[in-house]
C-alpha cells in the first residue's frame, strides 16, 4: 500500500536517509525495500507486537515506547546470535498527535542508529477510536551461515545454564505501577530505577554474536526465566534443569523485598531481555572472558539434567520444583 | 518474545509445517526464523497493517480477512517484480474466538500455500478491550538482482502507461457497504460481485515477475489509480501523464452507474491491487503476449508526459485535469 507513506516519511524519512547499512541498497519509499546479504549469509527475522495497556502503560513516554518496540525485536536477533540489518514498523494509532510521533520516532531511530538497523518499511494507519496504540516491528538480521544460528533446541544434558545481566527489575516495575499498594513501600529512587529497566531494555546483540560457537541453546528472557528456560528444555527433548538460587543474579532493586517476592519477580517476571543460554562445561573460561570484555555480567545458574522439570536449590538448601506458571497473554 | 507462541502454533503450526519453501531452513518456533537466498539474489520486503473498521468492515468474514491481509502484501512484491519467499504475521485481538481464528488462518494459509510463501514468524497478542482487530503482515520476496527490481521512480517521458485487470469494483463495494442509500440501487448479484472483488484481491505475482525487464516503473493500485500513478510521476522527477478514458478498464460492475460515479470509483477508488506500470513503446507486442499467456487483461491507458499533472481525455473528447484527491488515512 502506498497510502500512509507521507506520515512515515515525515517522521522517519530524513532520519533514515542519514543512516546507512551497506546491505540496504533500496530503503523506504517504494512498494518494497531491498536487502542484500554477504555470500553464504543467512537472513534471520522475527516480529513482535506491542499494545497499549497490555505491553506498555498508557502513560509510558513515547520515546521509551519507540526504544522498547525495537529493543525487544533486536533482543530476538541477539538470542539467535544475529547481527541487525534492518527493520520494518507498522503503527496503528487512534489519532495522530505530532509530539507523540516525534518522540516515538526519536526513541526508535536512536536505537536503530546505535545498531545500524535502518527502518526500511513502514505503515502508519488509523485505528478505530476507543482502541489503543498497536505497533509491530519486524527485524531482519544475519548470521554467516545456518550453523552460526543459536537456537532453543540444542541444549544437552550436562550443559551449564547461564544468564546475562540481572533479573526481576522490570517485573518489579510492572507490579508497582499496576498496584503500588500490593507491594512493600518502595523508595522513589528504587521505583524509578526499576521503571528505567522496564522501559529501556538493552538488546544483548554483542553478546549473542560472541556466543555463536560457544553456546548450545539460547533464548531471550521476555516472559520470565522459568518460562523461557522451559522453552529451551521442551524443544531440546524435554530435558530438565537444576538451578542454584545462590547463583541467580537478582536485580539490586529487589534487595529490600521479602525473599518470596524477590524470587517471583526474578524467576517468573518478564521483560528483562537478558539472554539465557546453555553451554558445554569446558567453555566456561571463554565465556567468563567474553563477559568481562563486553562488560556484561554472566552468571552460571545451574545445569541441564535429563528431565524432571526445573528444580531450584533455595538459599536454605531446600529443593523446590518451579511450577510452569508465568506471564501469559489472554489469561 | 516467546509468549504468544502457543496460539500461533495451534492455528498455523501444523499447516505451515506442511508447506515448503526450500529457501526457509528454519521456520516458526524459535526466536527467529532463517531464510537463505540463491547466490546474488536480493531480498525484497514490505509491511502493511490492517485495522478493523478502517481497512475492513467489522462483519467481513474471517477467511476473507486472512486472505486479504496477505494478498495486499503479496501485491507489493508483485509491484516490484519479486517472487514470494515467506511472511510474518502480527495479530492483535481484543479477545480470542476460536472459530474466527480458525477461519482467519484458513484464508491466510490457503493463499500462502498458493504462492509458496510460508508463515515463518508470528505474534498474537491481546489488544485493549474496546479496540478492534489489528494485524500487520510483513512479506519477504526475492529478485535475481537489484536491476531486476521494478521501482516507482523509473518512468520516462514517452513511456506507455498500462494497467492490469479492471478498476473500480472494490471501491464500489466500499461505498455501497458504507451507505447503500447514497448510490443508485444495485442489484444483489452486482453488489455481491463487487464485494467479492473487495474481499479477495488477487496479487499479480506472475505478471510482476514477467515485467522485470519490460516495464520501467511499476506500482500496485491500492489507493486509486490517480494517487498511485501520481507516486510514479512524482518519484520519476515530477513527470505528467495523458490518459484516455476510452482505454480505462472500468470494472463490469460499474456499468449501470452514471459516468461521474464510474469515473470516481475507477480513478480515485482504492483496493483494486492491479498493477499500474510504464514501459517503452516498443515493448507493446511483448506485453500483449504476456497478458495473453497469463490470462491477465492489460490495458494501455495513456502516456507519460514531461509534466502538467495527470490529464484525462474523456469519452466526450474533453480534457480534464485529475485533481490529486484520493483516499487518505487520517483525513
Amino acid at each position: 500500500m502506498a497510502g500512509e507513506f507521507d506520515l512515515i516519511d515525515r517522521y522517519f524519512g530524513l532520519r533514515s536517509a542519514q543512516r546507512v547499512n551497506p546491505l540496504v541498497p533500496v530503503g523506504i519509499g517504494d512498494d518494497c525495500a531491498a536487502v542484500t546479504l554477504p555470500p553464504g549469509a543467512v537472513l534471520l527475522t522475527s516480529v513482535d507486537t506491542f499494545s497499549e495497556g497490555v505491553h506498555f502503560f498508557s502513560d509510558a513516554p513515547a520515546f521509551a515506547i519507540g526504544h522498547k518496540s525495537l529493543a525487544v525485536n533486536l533482543s530476538d536477533l541477539a538470542a539467535c546470535g544475529a547481527e541487525p540489518v534492518a527493520c520494518l514498523l507498522a503503527l496503528s494509532l487512534p489519532s495522530v498527535e505530532d509530539p507523540w510521533l516525534a518522540d516515538f520516532s526519536s526513541g526508535f531511530t536512536r536505537l536503530a542508529d546505535l545498531f545500524s538497523c535502518p527502518l526500511i518499511g513502514g505503515d502508519t494507519t488509523s485505528a478505530r477510536r476507543g482502541g489503543g496504540i498497536t505497533l509491530s516491528v519486524t527485524v531482519l538480521g544475519q548470521v554467516p551461515g545456518v550453523s552460526s544460528m543459536l537456537m532453543r533446541k540444542n541444549a544437552q544434558v550436562g550443559d551449564d545454564i547461564w544468564v546475562s545481566g540481572d533479573l526481576g527489575a522490570a517485573a518489579l516495575s510492572v507490579a508497582f505501577q499496576s498496584d503500588p499498594t500490593a507491594l512493600p513501600a518502595l523508595d522513589a529512587a528504587t521505583a524509578d530505577l526499576a521503571k528505567q529497566r522496564l522501559e529501556y531494555p538493552e538488546p544483548r546483540i554483542a553478546l549473542g554474536i560472541s556466543l555463536r560457537h560457544l553456546a548450545r541453546a539460547c533464548i531471550d528472557v521476555s516472559d520470565g526465566l522459568r518460562s523461557d528456560l522451559g522453552h529451551i528444555l521442551k524443544l531440546s527433548g524435554n530435558l530438565g534443569a537444576q538451578l542454584q538460587e545462590s547463583a541467580i543474579p537478582y536485580a539490586s532493586v529487589l534487595s529490600s523485598l521479602p525473599p518470596a517476592l524477590r524470587q517471583r519477580f526474578a524467576l517468573y517476571g518478564g521483560d528483562d531481555y537478558e539472554l539465557c543460554f546453555t553451554a558445554p562445561v569446558e567453555n566456561e573460561p571463554q565465556l567468563r572472558q567474553i563477559g568481562h570484555s563486553l562488560g556484561v555480567p554472566l552468571s552460571k545458574i545451574g545445569r541441564i539434567t535429563s528431565g524432571g522439570g526445573i528444580s531450584l536449590e533455595t538459599l536454605d538448601g531446600e529443593q523446590i520444583n518451579l511450577e510452569g506458571k508465568a506471564y501469559e497473554h489472554f489469561n
